[in-house]
């Protein structure tokens, strides 16, 4: 064979990290504050075996098929139920099943957008979807949250700037409006109604990313921005944080013409017809709010365990809001700290997080970090801040 | 709310059927010829339902979390040690899971193409692949195939001109080189080592789609593309067909380099761990060469009753290849029958196929057309055959 030549691959890689971030390698031996895992024995490990093997010998032969089959109307049916109460008002054939949320702002992504087209985000903003709009070459910029979530005030002036022609229309606009990951907080009804209204004024969609939706601490639900506005606002949940993320199931709601060609796009067809039937034969079988209570009951100690020792470790050296659902607290440290620097630290000391950069589009150094208060026991949490405020110390005496 | 403005989609979309094609709705009371389904009582359902359960009780608490999981490794390592069968030695960081085939296919698109890049396919070729590449905004050039696949003299007359800058160099040809989808023939062992070494010297990827390589009826087994260029080829196969689709489990096997940005791409992250997890305790437990053998055996027999029909009722009046593994019989006609008329007529008279013209890039009327012998049993194949004979003497009558 001759000499390999240099293969030129998309151009889509370009800006996107080849191979993950500086905090995807987790060091076994640290207490992981990172990433958004469900707890350990969050899982309904007995009842999902139960669910399996019913599927399997009810429906096997329907399931085991390359699609159809009644687990896929049945799970469609939960869902349409369940969205009543986020004031969602739909028909079975406005959802769509996908393979974790992550591969539903993909798919939007790539149906909403070509290269180059302008896509408008919080700051912070998950970075899971940052890779994917990234992926679909769009131009992102970013508008900051407050304790109400995302400044629409914000995003108003620079819709009239922009239909003006002095920028960009956005195609569409990210939103996590519950329980926000980084941030923890949730955005306002008001801010709700008036997004809603602006994207039918200025014609642009916006995706509504609730994942964290049922994990609710206080019990009050609030209107989905959908609710607002059903023919401009993509809604997308999930059964990650509900059921377990190895099931890799989430749903997508919209209007049906943008449901017809997000499927188009999805082109490996169906998310498997037998882990929708699994599931499916799970939900009938639990009491869904019996099945809640101990999950919302697991997180709230938690982020209980996590606000308790921040105060105790920190006192009134750091801020944040006290997150009421969801798995994050965004912690803010005084301006001179500089939390990728902190993250090395507290590596070494056998703690890890996510830095606040890897929220933000123009990669500064930040004064904040996400802990996810989701996966760890409180003991662990009690330590892990203990020692993240060790570190904090050290790095603020040769700051300050 | 305002009055809603027409909102712009992506413009991957032109040119995308948006609602299927003609074939896709089947009607409840057909025999149903047209979709490569595996025959009902293929499934291991008591199997899996065990394994199911095995996975969950043993590994559930990993299988069930955002990732890892030893299911993961396992299967894996299974995909491994069967693809020395194919000539394929790898390490398991050159093994990917996927969604099915058709994922890997779209993922692969993304990862080695931008719009407008041209992509070289076979004539005819798998629908599905096609829309992918459609969606990826590739731009498709076919190649005939023959008695022994791909004319690859052919693809080197071309690429030769490519180089001289008189059309532009493929970034990839797609292949589908064992038991063809829909002309059931296999590439010959000369045109795999060539169609490798073209790779090198004109520097593209093939993808070599290798779907169907267990179900082979003769038990003789070419060695894959792949093992004649390893890196200039991107393997795929899947378990669709060997277990179930239901499940959608496929694989790609490349060399890391470009397995690494197939992971970026592919957003969701891992496939589903737990039904990896589920997949991997059910081939713990069979001994897959006993597990195929009914299979295999299953296809070859409605194979069998396909050829004995088709000699029955058409005698010589149609040609074919005689498929030596897969699903598909490819049927040619006299010039004058326009098989799109014959698909109306048949679905009329109870029978589905899939029309020649969805397998080639025109879209202009063929002479012949796929059919399926995976999923009907003996009587419905010799049935349906026969109504299709009635419907083809009709035509012959009304354009001879």
């Amino acid at each position: 064979m001759e000499k390999l030549e240099q293969y030129q691959f998309s151009k889509r890689f370009d800006g996107v990290p080849l191979i993950g971030s500086a905090f995807a390698g987790e060091h076994p031996g640290l207490i992981p504050l990172a990433f958004g895992f469900p707890y350990p024995n969050s899982f309904s490990i007995d009842g999902l075996a139960e669910a399996a093997v019913k599927a399997l010998k009810s429906e096997g032969t329907e399931a085991l098929q390359y699609s159809g089959g009644p687990g896929q109307k049945k799970i469609l049916e939960w869902i349409r139920e369940r969205s009543k109460l986020r004031s969602i008002q739909v028909d079975t054939d406005q959802i769509m099943v996908t393979s974790g949320s992550n591969q539903g702002i993909d798919l939007v992504a790539r149906t909403l957008t070509d290269p180059g087209d302008s896509v408008w985000v919080e700051a912070p903003v998950y970075f899971g979807a940052l890779r994917a709009f990234y992926l679909a070459q769009n131009e992102l910029t970013a508008f900051p949250v407050d304790e109400a979530g995302l400044r629409v005030d914000l995003i108003e002036e620079a819709l009239i700037e922009a239909s003006e022609g002095k920028r960009p229309m956005p195609k569409f606009i990210y939103v996590l409006p519950n329980y926000h990951n980084p941030a923890g907080i949730s955005l306002s009804v008001e801010r709700r109604k008036k997004l809603a209204e602006l994207a039918y004024t200025y014609n642009f969609y916006i995706i509504e990313d609730d994942a964290y939706v049922e994990l609710n601490f206080d019990g009050e639900f609030l209107p989905s921005i959908y609710s607002f506005g059903p023919e401009r606002v993509i809604y997308m949940s999930t059964f990650s944080k509900i059921v377990a993320p190895g099931i890799r199931m989430a749903w997508i709601i919209s209007d049906p013409e943008v449901l017809n060609r997000i499927k188009i796009v999805k082109t490996e067809g169906l998310t498997s017809v037998l882990m929708q039937e699994v599931v499916s034969c799970f939900l009938e079988k639990v009491d869904f709010a019996e099945h809640l209570k101990p999950l919302v009951a697991g997180y709230r100690m938690r982020r209980d365990a996590m606000v308790q020792a921040i105060n105790d470790f920190f006192g009134d050296e750091v801020s944040f809001e006290k997150p009421e659902g969801g798995f994050f607290l965004w912690l803010t440290f005084p301006e001179k700290i500089d939390t990728t620097r902190l993250l090395h630290d507290a590596v070494e000391a056998g703690v890890s997080f996510v830095d606040g950069k890897s929220f933000y589009l123009d990669g500064k150094p930040t004064n904040n970090l996400r802990l996810a208060f989701s996966f760890c026991d409180e003991a662990q949490i009690r330590e892990a801040i203990q020692t993240l405020a060790k570190v904090y110390q050290k790095q603020k005496r040769s700051v300050c």
